[in-house]
Order: structure tokens, then sequence, then C-alpha cells
């Protein structure tokens, strides 16, 4: 029979947790208290300043049971994290991971979970320090708050870009909607997982590297992580940095996956790369001239494509699309809002 | 007609409170980023360690609507976490809140939740700088990562007590657990937010200046704060140090409300002292010759009781209580286990 958090208890659970993170977890040398006490403690870097994000997934919202194994969900919910760190020019320290678990959880799937935090810790030599388990009776969630440190002074904000900066993009935002809208309209979900549009929406890779690579060159203007779609997050910055922009809508990246299933089924890609998505790619801004030098710096670190997609502009001007024959449209925002409608 | 999170939609409830820190929060000089980017960012003091605690409250199983309003439902959420900070000797500086709200949750009650934050950090000078915020259609959560600082080298553990050190105890443990059997057991909520035992449910009041004094005059072997119960919090010390204790039933500390309530109303007061109970008192160890430089310690920057409860023994001799005519039983460790039973 298959054990529950219900048959080993709170502390039975902690207590294998606990096993688990130090066995397979990274020890931290700044750590000087890990899980069972109080708090955790660490003694920060001298010449550090310390980044701290937090995200939280909840079952049912912002991922279904059965469509993700717990492995891939635990590393999604880590890199989520970690991409805020990234696109702030920072490295993951530490995690305090805190569960809301149904009580007939089976203890196999939450330990995989951790499993799964460390595929995306431990690379980076970041270690699981605390956290919390809470029973939730009507929905299992997942709150990760992530500990970061970035060299004093090399932050890079979103409220900082420059009119006249060109835009940049890692990667293939939209991958990850493409993924959701396979698996919310396919009956058989097994099948499914090694499609590559499924695998960016279960599986989204963080740019942290890249992030601060591009915050290290010292050229970036400013920088934002794309969890709110490409559009949204651009808005973000434009909002933060009192700016404008404009989108060259033919140079959007649109990977090949996406080209292949997007005409059969009739679906316009670009709705895909601009609009809500969980991929966590970077958009970064900069002065034209230094283009190269963050593209190289990038380049040095990762094999990730980085794609100019445009420009920033004044305030008054609002976000615009430039399309292939000329005409400039209002990009409505269209940011994932969870609460509205 | 009260205006819900799906009027506004998430961005607009973001807005909002960041509004909110900024007019009535504390402003923290080490903050360098507080709400508004992918991370908030700050510089740590040199010559601190940095102590990170979480926890987290959900509707139904910490909570139950209608038996707390949302300025103190606040301040018990953000209590329970700087007690756990008070309990390693630190004080807290920066709260990162995460929520899980209903669609249809007044924005007013968020609102006064986050007053309810603000009149317990504020005093000691601490902010929040970050968090999240996400739908949950089936109960609200509250999930607070707090983090704080202590002396390099003054940390205070749960697992350094010694045998034939003495406990202290702080405050009147149980008076929670008294105030929510009240609460549970009465049919008019309203009348009962002023009994005390209520208040000491509802209102919880932490301990960090008393365990903040405790660390720094140097004299704790241990410390503790009192979250899943006296008992249960005494076996985590007993557990971590690999020690036993000895309960002298006669000296707990019972207050005159406790005493009034329970003769009348057929309770046995130590029942509540020792069991399940949301206060946050602390347990403190030390050497017997070094009780009077505690309590002073204490008593310096507060009025809350200090009691002498009994000592720690052997690992052997596991928990037991002495009681009145010298007989001594074993206590089952009757910590709070929100998924057993």
């Amino acid at each position: 029979m298959t054990q529950t958090v219900a048959d080993i208890g709170e502390f039975g659970l902690i207590r294998l947790i606990r096993d688990l993170i130090d066995r397979e977890g990274v020890k931290a040398p700044e750590l000087t208290m890990g899980i069972g006490d109080d708090s955790a403690s660490f003694l920060p870097r001298e010449g550090y300043e310390i980044l701290v994000t937090c995200d939280c997934m909840v079952e049912g919202r912002h991922y279904l049971k059965g469509h993700i194994n717990p492995l891939d969900l635990g590393s999604r919910a880590m890199v989520m994290n970690i991409s805020d760190i990234g696109a702030m020019g920072g490295m993951p320290t530490f995690a305090i991971v805190s569960l809301g678990v149904e009580k007939d959880a089976p203890v196999h799937d939450i330990l995989e979970m951790y499993r799964g935090f460390f595929q995306e810790l431990n690379p980076l030599g970041a270690a699981v320090i605390g956290g919390n388990i809470t029973r939730s009776d009507n929905s299992n969630f997942i709150d990760i708050t992530l500990i970061g440190e970035v060299e004093r002074g090399k932050i890079i904000r979103r409220s900082t870009a420059r009119p006249d900066d060109i835009m940049l993009v890692t990667g293939y935002p939209g991958q990850a909607a493409a993924g959701l809208n396979i698996l919310l309209n396919s009956k058989e979900k097994g099948d499914l997982q090694s499609d590559p549009l499924v695998r960016a929406y279960n599986r989204p890779v963080h740019r942290a590297k890249e992030g601060r690579a591009a915050a290290l060159s010292g050229c970036a203007t400013s920088m934002i992580d794309i969890s709110d779609g490409l559009l949204g997050d651009l808005g973000h910055i434009c909002e933060e940095s009192g700016v404008g922009a404009e989108i060259i809508r033919k140079a959007l990246p649109v990977s090949a996956h996406m080209r292949a299933f997007s005409g059969p089924n009739g679906h316009d890609p670009y709705e895909w790369v601009l609009g809500e998505s969980d991929d966590y790619e970077l958009i970064i801004t900069c002065a034209p001239g230094n283009k190269d030098r963050i593209c190289s710096a990038i380049t040095e670190t990762s094999d990730v494509p980085v794609a100019e997609i445009g420009r920033i502009t004044s305030k008054k001007d609002g976000i615009k699309i430039v399309f292939p024959d000329g005409s400039k449209h209002e990009a409505a925002a269209v940011g994932w809002d969870h609460f509205k409608k």
C-alpha cells in the first residue's frame, strides 16, 4: 500500500525530508544552521547584496494533477524562482520550501518533488535550508522563497530601460503556452510527456546563467524574466521605467516545434509568443551599440539563442507591434492575471 | 458594494499593497530594492548572521473565519514567525508574504491584514519587502518567510541543552488553547473578542525581546519557542539535544484567568499548560547558577514573568512529570501534529 503523509505524520515527513536533503542536497559552506531549529541561519558573503524572491504554485491553478509528475513539478516550481533571481543578475544560494499537502498525499511523491528541487539547485550550489509543511485539505500548494546573492552594485532592475535601447529576448517564449494547449486538448496524457512543447511547459528552463552574464557585462540597462508572457512582462518594464516599446513582429523568435504545431492546427504562433505563457526567458534592454557585448557574454556561458525584437520608445507611444507591411498596432497588455474575468 | 480582489485584479491588489507598505510600513536602511521587481534585495550588516524562518496559516485549519478579524489575523501570522527568529536570539529585519486568496475576498480585509503585519514589524524596525499573491479557490492561506539577524556566534539552538540544566519558561503557556476552547464552544463569537484567553489565542505575543536578552546574556544553553505546546517543544529540545527532562507540575505557571475559567468549567488547567496550544512563549535552559543572570537580563527589557519549571536529565530518563506527592509519570509527547490522528 502507498504510504501517505497521514501514516507518518508531520514530524515523520520532516525527518524524511531532512534525511533526503542531507543525502542528496548540496552542502553550502555559508550555512551555519539548516533544517531542525526554529530558524535556519547563514553567513552572508562580504561584498554581496542578498536577493529574495517568492513564488507559489497552487494545484488546479498553476498545475494539473495527472498532467505533470512530481519530479517535474518540483523542478518547475524551483525554476520559476531561480528565474527571478537570475533576472536581477544574481545566483541562488538558499531555498525555503513551504508545502500545503493533503493528508492522503503519497510520501513518495513529496520526496520526488524534493528531488526535482535538487535537480535545479545542486548544479548552482544552492541548498534547501528550511520551510514548513502544513495540512491543506482542498488543494496542494508549493510556496518557495528563494534567497540569492549578487555582487554589490551589479543588480539589474526592470525600472531602468531608456528610450532608444534595443530589446533582446532569450530562447523561444510561448512554447509553454503551446504545450499547455496540447495537454488541455488531448485525452491521452501519458504519451505527451516527451513532446517538446509539453516539455517546455512541464519542465521549463531558467536563464539564470544568461541573466548573470548579461548583468556582469555591465551593458544591460534593464532585465525581467517572462513569467506573465512577453507582452505582460514588457509591460512591467515599460510601467516601471516610464517608457514605451515597439516590437518588430517578424523578429520574434518562433521555434521549429512551434511552427510545426501551429500551422496545421490553425493557431497563430505569435499569439503564444506574445501572450500568457509559463516560459522563463529573459527580456534584456541595452544601448544599440552594446548588443554584441551582451550576446557574446551570454554565448560564453550558454548556447541559448538571443533575438533582437525591437526597441524602447517614449512613454507616450505606448507598446506597439510593427507588422511586416509597416503598420503599427497598439498591443493591449495581456499579461496573466489569475483574478480577473 | 464591497470591493473584491476580482474587481481590481492581481496587479491592482499588488499596487494597493505596495502603496500601503510605502505609507504605513517602516523604511529599512539596508533595503536596496523593495516590492516591484523580480526579487527584493538588501545589504547584510557586517558581523551578523542571517536567520530565516517560515510559517504558514491555512484557513479552516490554523484559524477560523468569523473567529478572528483580519487585523488580528495579520498580527498573529507575523507573531508566529517573529517568535521563531526570537527563539534563536535574533531580531527580524525583512518579511516576505505569500498569500493564497479567493477571488471574492474583500480588498479591505487584505489591507487590514497587512496593517496587522505592520503592528508587529514596525516597532522592531522590520519591513515587508516582497511576496506573492495567488488565487486559491478553496481556502485562503498566509505563508510568511521572515528574515532576521543575530550577532555572529550568538545564536541559541535547541540542540545544546545539557543534563542538570534548569528549565525556564516565559509567561503563561496554554492560555491560547483555553481561548480556542472558549471560541469553539460558544455560539456568540462577537462578545468574546475581549476575553483575555480568547485574546491570547487571537492575538498572541512573541517573546523576541526576551529571547534576545537571554541570548545576549551568554547564559542560555538552549532555547525554543512553544508553538507545538510546552511538552511538544520540550520534546524537540530533548530529541535534538539527546537529553531527558523532569517537569515539576506545581511549578508550571497558571494564570489567574486560566484558573478562573478552568475550575468552574471542569477543566484541568495543566492539560492546557502542557498540551497543544498556539502560545509563543519560550523555553530556555541554563546552568542552575545562571538563572538569576538570565532572569534579570529579561526583566531589564520586559515585565513578562519567568518560571523555573524543572530540570534537564539524561536521555534514558525520558520526559517525566513530578506530581505534588512526589510520584513521577511519563509524559507522552503530545505535540501538535496536523496530519496524524
